[in-house]
């Protein structure tokens, strides 16, 4: 399987079966975000893989959708602000961006590994922050679900713009 | 080559040869940034592949570094702040995780292909934005100069936090 095959294997799952994932894809799927670049290899990353039933109640009320409770283990991703790179210029901060590629590691190596994630970025951040007692630097950016998926629901490819609309040769 | 060898492999590379990419492998390169995943599958994004010298040039007055002028080929690569999925709640701008995605897929492409890149943030986008005449809405938030690396400078790891400085079990 090559990159490009790689990348249209990871879709975003919304049906998960119970099976936990083993311990030892869910240290595969770590090290591959351990490994992430970020501005400056600052790092500014905290991940939180929620186990426990009560936590994952917690994470569920603030994103409440059926489809997000079948999903056995999430992944609470965080960055944090006081060590993310603001670039001299003009402050900008670079904890989404940096946030973002260690998380798409995520996804690209748990689909490796055959299971399924869905970025979720739509949940009230300022609630889970409360929930789950974060320290006040870090912000709860992005929620994995991540699980094995359903085999009997259909999967259906998303569309994506042409190339020639998001490509110029200058 | 699993995903986490591919991830080992790509580095930041700040010496090029002169020699040309082919065309096959931007288009492979570019093909994996086009799917990618974004919030909402927006797709807020536009790159620009910079090949005339006259361009080259002006990019390369954002971000003057003797290393980076090595490159044979840089993309510029913009959020389309018009574009970007704005968190209902609080409105946060998803533009800088989506091109970092897309971004991060390109790098990845490229390291499979045996390409070298470098994520460049650190450039003046304000200066970027006049001297390219790029549209209001765009934001160039990543350079990424590629072209086949030096074979005579040598590439060291770079160190990274370790796991249980980064990951809660919760």
């Amino acid at each position: 399987m090559n990159f490009l095959e790689l990348a249209q294997k990871r879709h975003s799952i919304r049906s998960y079966t119970s099976e936990p994932v083993s311990q030892e894809k869910i240290d595969y799927i770590l090290e591959c975000a351990r490994i992430a670049p970020s501005a400056v290899n600052f790092q500014p990353w905290h991940f939180y893989i929620a186990r426990s039933e009560e936590v994952l109640q917690k994470i569920r009320q603030s994103y409440p959708r059926e489809w997000f409770s079948s999903a056995p283990h999430i992944i609470v991703c965080c960055i944090q602000h006081n060590e993310s790179w603001h670039r001299p210029t003009d402050q900008k901060d670079h904890g989404d961006i940096d946030i973002a590629i260690a998380v798409e590691h995520i996804c690209l190596a748990a689909a490796e590994q055959s299971l399924g994630t869905c970025w979720v970025c739509n949940f009230d951040a300022q609630f889970l922050h409360e929930q789950l007692h974060l320290p006040e630097n870090e912000e709860p950016a992005v929620l994995i679900p991540f699980g094995h998926p359903n085999p009997n629901k259909e999967v259906k490819p998303t569309p994506r713009k042409e190339l020639q609309e998001i490509v110029s040769q200058i």
